[in-house]
């Protein structure tokens, strides 16, 4: 019997691991930290999980939060142009954050509940070779950036020479939800972006506010200035930004209780998109695969990392299915398999995070008069790929737009209305 | 909207034109033959389509040879050693093989009912630019020389020097069908293989025997006489090869009714098998993208190619469905999504059409043991990438052998029968 071993219990591992577990294959994920550590620890990010995500953790047997209840509905979208530009796209199936200090050491129980190995050891370089040949397949599922120079760059892509964005995450009470419940996206143009998230952790439901801030720009103080040096003065300048930068995020802030949650509940930093190459081989001979975050580690600003280790292990958990050879032909089948919409991901978050193309303008522009055109850019958080078909290149963004005001004329025709040229 | 211009009116060609049309899309074919010249020409080839094929037909509304009248269930399979193997697999879902001459045109004028247009004309590479210009999307589904060389060899992948064997083929009446009716498969090593295929043409239920012979063997003289020279001759060089070298065969002639159906219906030839680059860019900065035979050109010894062309104008069809922007990313994902498939065709055609390696013999010797791995490698004549999964390296074979023979003992052991080592 085939078996498997991974390394990292982030969303990548545990899906992978579920996955195979379904089947029957012997799994052992290995992790530097218990479930109880894991809980105990800080703030590690705001991410969503997305409808085509969420129906994978249903076929998992892991969706113990059901969207009616911690869901959402909607992007809002506000652009700080003198003319600013707000509008709103809707899901036909909803989203849903859940702090991964609760969602993973969930999943790690019911790994293990059904029979999954898990073993709480560090992992490097070194470690490789030795775990290699204790299993069929050995796959690397963490972030650790040691690890990740194993895979090397990938092939045909010039690294980045740094990070897009600088982040502060923390998760505030005192914010009032949007109407309809959902993300807000608003824009400070040459300074940085604000994604507001309706997040489900220990203090109940409460709001991640994911500071996206342009290096140079006027916010990087709220990476630079430390919390826990005037924990007051912190919350004032949060504030402060919202008030001149995020308007319509501040409109719904009531000061009596705008709070951080925990001084735990924070998260300042930086890093470098990457992507690396799908797989490496050992001295032994054995390939080793990336997968999730060692394989492509993602700006946040469309929030697609999780979504992305998520769909990255389901293609290799349905390749191991069919074909548990795991030679250079497996992992070429599973580089070619999910390289399309990883790759997506990775380049869409990249366009989002630097600087505004003009075909991202008349983007945003055409959304705002087209609901159909907002609606799809919305639903297409689910699908990097049929997103990057919209905004790979300016030619295909102006396809994008004209497709849609035809159909949008059609439909007008067909209902008799009168048509706008 | 979108108009899709296709050279060629091959099964590639004819598939991909009724998918689009399926879509309301227009779609103009270019090919030198009308669909009369087509029926009144020589047999251009044997081939069979398998399961996934039909069912492929039935989606087009194009299945008019249903199987239970037409099709076949089995491969006999007869290898000429001192001590001759002899096994047969079975289709869970039934093959067929119909005439091209009557396949193609009937195909042509359903693609014509259904609002196609179908331009009679020649086209090589200097009208290729004029084409691109009257449509979105070029492709070329021809197997025409000239056109190939504009695509290229495939890239990483060193051309054959030259045809892996030399080939007759005709329709022949006097030959009792198998039973279950089946293709024959019979090797006389050294010299070539013998397929024998229940096939209906002009006059009937017929067969066709399809001699693949090795260059420099015995039998090359099969492709080297002239039938029309001295028909009885032929017939009876005909005859002499199959009591010497396919004797199951020649056991189910009955030689007084033994006779080409006509001396048209005969093709002697060879040509080199050749993977090309899956599309070429013009002067004017448009792509065309190649499909079938043009993009892969099999030897028939496992009967692939029409399974492979159908197979690659669905790729390309189901991509044009969800994506009208023909740019480089558009031909990146077709050939991305075809590749494991379609490579997997010419490269397992390749290993049974060239001199066998020993992990091939490995698997026809336990073959000959395992009546289900016998029935999986029949069905896999459906996916040749699953085929490949088990041929690719000696390694990837033992594997396949060792689950099949676990799968049954663990069967047996449930069955309370006893486990022979």
């Amino acid at each position: 019997m085939t078996s498997v071993g991974i390394v990292g219990a982030g969303t990548a591992g545990l899906h992978l691991g579920l996955q195979l577990r379904q089947a029957g294959i012997p799994v052992t994920i290995y992790t530097n930290r218990t479930a109880e550590q894991v809980g105990a620890g800080r703030l590690p990010n705001s991410v969503a999980h997305h409808a085509v995500t969420i129906e994978r953790e249903q076929r998992l047997g892991v969706d113990h939060w059901p969207v009616e209840e911690y869901g959402y509905d909607s992007h809002h979208h506000y652009f700080g142009l003198p003319e600013p530009i707000v509008f709103r796209g809707d899901f036909p199936r909803r989203s849903r954050a859940i702090d991964y200090r609760i969602y993973q050491p969930s999943l790690m129980a019911d790994f293990e509940d059904r029979g999954g190995v898990i073993e709480i050891r560090d992992v490097d370089v070194p470690d490789l070779e030795g775990l290699s040949e204790k299993h069929d397949l050995l796959t690397v599922a963490s972030g650790k950036f040691t690890l990740g120079q194993f895979f090397g760059p990938a092939e045909g892509r010039q690294p980045l020479p740094g990070p897009l964005r600088r982040l502060q995450v923390g998760l505030w009470r005192g914010i009032a939800p949007n109407d309809p419940k959902g993300v807000s996206i608003a824009a400070s143009p040459g300074h940085g972006d604000l994604l507001e998230i309706p997040i489900y952790s220990f203090a109940g439901h409460v709001t991640a506010l994911l500071f996206e801030n342009v290096p140079g720009g006027a916010l990087e103080k709220l990476v630079d200035v430390k919390h826990d040096d005037d924990p007051a003065a912190f919350r004032q300048m949060v504030l402060d930004v919202l008030r001149e930068h995020y308007p319509l995020t501040f409109a719904r802030v009531d000061e009596a209780e705008f709070e951080l949650t925990s001084p735990n509940d924070l998260l300042q930093g930086q890093f470098t998109p990457t992507l690396r190459g799908d797989y490496g081989q050992l001295d032994n001979g054995r390939y080793v695969l990336a997968v999730g975050d060692i394989h492509s580690t993602l700006d946040p600003i469309v929030g697609q990392g999780a979504n992305s280790a998520s769909y990255s292990a389901q293609v290799v958990g349905d390749t191991v299915l069919e074909d548990q050879t795991f030679d250079l032909r497996f992992m070429r089948k599973v580089a070619e398999r999910r390289r399309n919409r990883v790759e997506a991901a990775f380049d869409w978050s990249n366009l989002m995070a630097g600087p505004p193309p003009g075909h991202l303008l008349q983007l945003v522009g055409a959304m705002s008069q087209d609901q159909d055109l907002r609606n799809e850019f919305t639903w297409n958080f689910n699908f990097p790929d049929r997103q990057w078909d919209i905004l790979a290149t300016p030619e295909r963004t102006a396809a994008a737009i004209a497709r849609s005001a035809a159909h949008a004329a059609a439909n007008a025709a067909e209902n008799g209305e009168p048509i706008h040229a």
